[in-house]
């Protein structure tokens, strides 16, 4: 139970943190408006950063179902715990939605583009295209859990990933950074193209907070969108675990 | 008697880098003007950092009586030593506000702007509203405190915020480098509607001096908001002091 | 053979990050659009931090010919393995592109200029002229494998250059995020003549897939500049181990 | 010997990256024409972190004259070994800048404006006034002088500044790259009025540089305002090392 209370605060924290700097760039009369891509990469690298230190040495911090099951489709994570995860991750990134609503309650009523409000909750991409949209997001997820994965195994000096455990790898210190560090590097490097979700429970849990909170002059939730960042997240966060495990470095 | 001197240094090393990099973006003739807002958070983030490095080892370098006061209310920290703390914080944030005062003494004049001279010592809402701006401040101080104690239980690998004592944590060296980092993605993240204050020291502290200083056409001190950034942050310290101990993370 | 494997890992991640931090760039209708040069420089240094971090621990993570030639050059690599490291670069720098080539797929048609497409896969001088550019290269690959070789021999506190054993380095938590930040320096200081190639394989890797990629309305692939960023980055990574082995500090 | 070849090379570090970054951000026609403050202080930052990676567990990589009598004002360091201290640090500040001169040798003729030609060598105040200048510098510096000795104390966990000795400190790993970040913010932060020269070195090297070098319409070398980087520097970092002294923090 603890651990699913910490992927809860967890992605709470991502959240609050990821979705709070998107609100500061594109919000009308915030302080960071238009501050740009390096704002908005650095505050989610720092918001997966933070989140990992909070929690990470109690659950791991996944935070992402696609780093769950990910890790748990090479055998590096028990497959009955990943319904729990999931679930904790979503209510997690809800509810950090529902506080950086909060935090900028002041602000929504002024930003008269609907599309904006809705870029703050979830990713929406530049240009609209079904495959290649589907790719970019496999490819940013697989560059992800190969690199958690990856991260672990260096810092761990294991070569087998079924015994990855990351819980004691966020407990050295820099390793929380650099696990932010590879999400700021993905976001200068893959975001281009449809915002970089690279995570379904980071798209769907704040959409679904988007659709039912009163947000004034809100828009539609995008839904035909909505299940791009779910499903090709998980592809992506599976084939780059597979990548990690099928190279066997050190086996 | 050691403990107040480094809250002093510490809280003055904070004011010095915080306000000045809000001076060196404010003012007029400055080599930083309009630099932005990934300047500005930097510029907070690694004042903390640096003000944590000099006297954390020391004192715990709370450098903010929301931290003190949150420490205090979940029995991580001797009420006793509070009071001193707190006079400390604000002798030492108002000295750092005369140390900018006279680094950029070339640069009162020439700025035209009352506003900007005031948001150089102390934080300025874009938009009004008591209510939304208590909550900004209020959410913002709580992720900063929870993530204190969480950062610190994750170095100690302890479970009992009871038994925090922060000034081991921050003679690991990577320690005080993250923590600054925890107000840089706070500043990224949730700055925007009131410039987060998150330290009662470092607002109200800076706008005695903004108010007593002999600064050309500096205006008024704007003394109407000045409870909110003093009150919130502590309001807000002690909701995300008692959060950290409520989920009593392996207890 | 392993280690050959991870040569090629690891430079396709460097390009995969590298080349897409210019890809979101330069690409029309990029969320990172015209983000600037600390986007392109943060990209690029956090690119190489995450290679080796992610296969440091194997190989050494050279990814880069210059460094491979520059620490046999010194004796502190086996000249019988160079020609494979040099191999796995270049098929891993081949490699990234094409991903780079996939995740921005909707990108490509509806960037109009020839030259911004090719400034995604390899560098071009802003200005021309042989001399000064080789210049720029040579010593912007000197200051790389000069900074490889003294953090290695700071990490490993020795002081003899034929002893350097880079994997070991890489093991050590902070120490692939130093060398990207390296990187990170060079790019800053050092870039603004020519870009930094300062690595054959990045250079003509990708060229190379400019080349055979079908981007729509690509242009010709610059191959009278092409040499430069290959015969340069060799001089100056030679230059820049001697350098540092004669200097025999602590010897 | 060893510990001056080490001070010459690491100023030549630190003055090849930190004048080039500014080179970078001057020039024009160079990749990174106006890309701000963020970029002149990440750059000088990192190339102080750099510098003192390189040769720091040597000599302690003072490369600053102001903290080399700043440590010997206070007994951390021989006043013997003053002299060859600060001559190789001009020596490498020197070297430094013809490297810098030479890497962007293709765009001196093309910048019109002798100010930002010498602005790449040495520090130009914002607005001239003696007093106002001097003082931005004193309390620059000295915020460096007492955050090194500051930073030393906290990793050695000693209490007396007399036994402070930097090179085993950058042999920490993480220490060199916080000595950079101090850099860093004391840029963001006090760099605004007069271009933090905080280093006689870094100011009178680079410009008895600039005043030598065949450098295409360069103009004066400004020699009126040269005695202040080189003269403030030097009171701020008694000042900052007497403080910490002073403090006297666990004696």
């Amino acid at each position: 139970m603890e651990n699913y209370i910490a992927e809860v605060v967890g992605t709470m924290i991502l959240i609050l943190l990821g979705d709070g700097v998107v609100a500061n760039v594109l919000l009308r009369e915030s302080k960071g408006e238009n501050s740009g891509w390096i704002v908005i990469t650095f505050g989610w690298g720092m918001a997966v950063a933070m989140a990992v230190y909070a929690v990470g040495w109690i659950s791991g911090a996944h935070i992402n179902p696609a780093v769950t099951i990910g890790l748990a489709s090479i055998g590096a994570f028990d497959w009955a715990l990943v319904p729990g995860y999931i679930i904790a991750q979503f209510i997690g990134a809800f509810l950090g939605a529902v506080l950086v609503w909060l935090a900028y309650s002041n602000h929504w009523a002024g930003t008269a583009d609907p599309v904006l409000k809705r870029g703050v909750f979830c990713t929406i991409p530049q240009l609209r295209n079904t495959v290649a949209n589907f790719v970019t997001e496999v490819i940013g997820t697989a560059m992800l859990v190969f690199g958690v994965v990856a991260i672990a195994a260096n810092a761990q000096q294991i070569s087998q990933a079924g015994e990855i455990d990351l819980a004691p790898v966020w407990q050295i210190g820099i390793f929380p950074l650099i696990v932010g560090l590879l999400v700021f590097a993905i976001g200068l490097s893959l975001g281009g193209p449809t915002g970089y979700a690279i995570n379904p429970a980071r798209d769907l849990g704040p959409r679904i907070a988007h659709a039912v909170l009163p947000i004034p002059g809100k828009g539609d939730s995008d839904w035909s969108y909505s299940w791009i960042p779910v499903v090709a997240p998980i592809v992506g966060g599976v084939i780059g675990a597979w990548l990690y495990n099928i190279l066997g470095f050190g086996g």
